[in-house]
């Protein structure tokens, strides 16, 4: 794909900063960009974008010398994901049932729909319009799957559940598997029959290998918009709010309740049954053990208010001149009683 | 399904507190309960039982005064354990071969076995009795499997397993996966072949995308009725004992013995060639770096006994108000000594 | 297979203690060792060995007298692993393309592959010679494999990736998934397309249920001879260098670079777009958040040097005792006052 800097500029709602002829074929990173690419750049990284070989770059407002071809634009970022979404579309995926995919007695397929090489689709199952269904995935009985959604090779989505639409679920995750729910009577764990359900609402992504479990009963529940990172593991009866961010290697336990635009870094996680606030984020490695009001910044383990937090790991760091100032002032002291 | 009260108080061993001509249709949790649904209520949640659409309750012995119909039984969260497997069976799977399951040779099968669409049964395995296997999973060469055992889709076991019966793997979980070891000659890692085996005993259960390695020599064992999260690491020649609980996103290093009822919580872990008592509990994110003996609960990273941890935890908090103090201290002191 | 203990010595360039005409059948831990099997041992393991079942020992250099046949080796694990390689060779898997394998157009495989049941070949792949991909795996468009790698049951690796020669992956394992990229507009995420790719270099080996995310564009990279562990997650554009250690449950987050003869222990990590430098050792749970030089130990987290880290642990398990102590100053300072 070929397009001039002018026309860039257009589908970006950008400004020219000079030369518009310049015929852009290629988006990437400005360590990857070659002579036919633009790039985007935001301080501190513009020096970098202009010593690049790419051959125009997409800046922020209020940047006016740049001595490259450039698009000025509110937010860089945005444009560049627009350029991307252009110039490199998904591949194209062949539609239709191909013919080692096993569709089970009563299942619906909408209109458009890819189910491709040795997908499994269980009885009663619904598809909806233009989704795709990659290699050995397998999608369990009654389950409903809206319109637009992608589901990736070695998925298991298992019977009962609902996905919704323009969902994106990523090779090898799990949704509906059994929550972690015994009975221990005299030290031997019984099984609690796990037969609720889970709902992926529109909207929401989830990760490579990342694990969602269905309700010991009633649902398990991730709400619009919401985006799941890989490995990421949310026990039975979880509810994750909208909007919400849940970075890779996260776990939440049973029966927790997140609120709107909610922020989990990597490796964090969450003990069970808690209510967190709407707005919240918790820093890398952090897990609360406790309710967590709206608009909280936690850090640590267990999970606290981050200037608590940082307060705390500073005067760690303080300790072994803190011991030393103690035995001076024993020293000190002695000799003071001793007069 | 359609059972009275008074069905349901002899199903689980219970006495009526009243109104036992009642017809229950559903069983679920307090929240979803409607008017058809028995749920169960310990103590904090009575109050909120008793304000619930539910029908019916369960409730603990020591509660006469309660404004719902409800059926006392010693231990409500069994009882309603099994009203759910009465009113909520699971789902019926044909049994045979799927015209597109690939069977190896020399492959030994139980009766009523199910072997669903596109599932693999690598040369001279064994399937027990009743055992289902989903779609897409894959069982190696000279994998015995026991009976009453459920493999969800995407499960891969690899060569030379032994699965006990009435076992459960999850979807995505992979078992007799290399080990990870190497020897290192001049900085380039050289691969040691990992030619064990696992033994996965009767009544365990695997998590969703959970990986345990195959022994280096030797085997890697699961004892029976241990329960295992999702995505929980077991590495080569680990040995879990009995009974325990192992909780979503733990990690066992390689050769650690464990013992029997041990709970490992959330993301904990233990650090390799440890022994690890019976009856230990490790809190969500503990890992012992040493041995281990029983009885022992452990907190905090490195792990240690969970009275010190606590101690040492609220020693921190105090730090900034220590250094306060410490600061006066000295102020004091040199006050002192000027006089 | 059978071998004198002299035939042994002779494939691994060692000398003979005694006994060198005892024949050897199996080759496995000392535990685990029966009266025809060689197993080996260094200190302080040497006794263990002497009192074991095994019929002969591999011993390092510089022990002279023990009580076993045995074979004095420089490196015992190193003749250990060339032992377990030629007594417990790989099992033979049938070469050719398994009638229920679907390969897509002008897909080019080498010559001696192994594409067996169910496995999926996306059109325009390659597969290099002797290459095998075991049932369930998928093998996106225009993905090109070496040769002499081995790609175990139901993994996924997505469109456009780069696999060496000599790499094995892990069942369950994901390559090529999308990164984890948005841009947020109005607390609304909206995706940033992942169009980049991976490159997993010649001799790498990657884990069970691991996730390697492809870059947003460009490449995420895994250096040659590189071993990853199960459940490790490498974010978009990661590039991690040669003959690292990445152990179980490491996660790496976006853009970090690392440098080569680096070792991740278990569950550690990295923040973000940090470089990591050459030779350095991150401790189990410890992740760096600012860069890292050639070089270093880290522990804890925040990662910090090791010794560090150490001298923090132990001042904290102090705490309780300076509080005594600073409680005892004042009393003392306070009496000294009232003089």
């Amino acid at each position: 794909m070929n397009k001039t800097l002018r026309e860039i500029a257009e589908l970006v709602n950008g400004r020219l900063l000079k030369d518009e002829q310049i015929v852009i074929s290629g988006v990437t990173n400005i360590e990857e960009a070659g002579s036919g690419d633009i790039t985007f750049a935001v301080p501190p990284h513009l020096k970098k974008a202009e010593t690049s070989n790419a051959a125009a770059v997409i800046i922020p407002e209020g940047i006016e010398e740049f001595n490259k071809p450039a698009v000025i634009v509110e937010n860089p970022r945005l444009a560049f994901t627009q350029l991307l979404e252009v110039f490199m579309p998904l591949p194209q995926v062949e539609r239709g049932i191909h013919p080692t995919a096993v569709i089970g007695e009563k299942v619906r397929l909408g209109k458009n729909v890819a189910v491709l090489a040795h997908a499994v689709i269980d009885s009663q199952a619904e598809i909806g319009d233009n989704t795709i269904i990659y290699p050995h995935t397998y999608i369990g009985r009654q389950t409903i799957i809206g319109c637009d959604t992608i589901i990736y090779p070695n998925v298991s989505v298992r019977e009962s559940c609902q996905i919704g639409s323009r969902v994106i679920i990523h090779s090898g995750a799990v949704v509906g598997s059994d929550g972690f729910g015994f009975v221990t009577i005299q030290g031997k764990h019984r099984k609690v029959p796990q037969v609720g359900t889970v709902i992926i609402e529109d909207d929401v992504e989830i990760g490579a290998n990342a694990a969602i479990d269905r309700a010991t009963t009633g649902k398990t529940i991730v709400k619009s918009g919401t985006k799941i990172d890989n490995l990421v593991h949310l026990a039975h009866n979880v509810v994750i709010g909208q909007d919400c961010f849940l970075v890779a290697q996260t776990g939440i336990a049973g029966s927790v309740t997140v609120g709107n635009h909610v922020t989990f870094a990597g490796q964090s996680g969450s003990a069970g049954h808690l209510s967190i606030g709407d707005n919240c984020v918790f820093a890398a490695r952090c897990a609360p053990i406790g309710n967590v009001p709206d608009n909280s910044f936690y850090a640590g383990f267990p999970g606290r208010p981050h200037k608590e937090w940082l307060r705390a790991e500073a005067a760690v760091h303080k300790l072994p001149e803190l011991i030393k100032r103690i035995n001076e002032l024993e020293k000190r002291l002695a000799a003071q009683e001793q007069k």
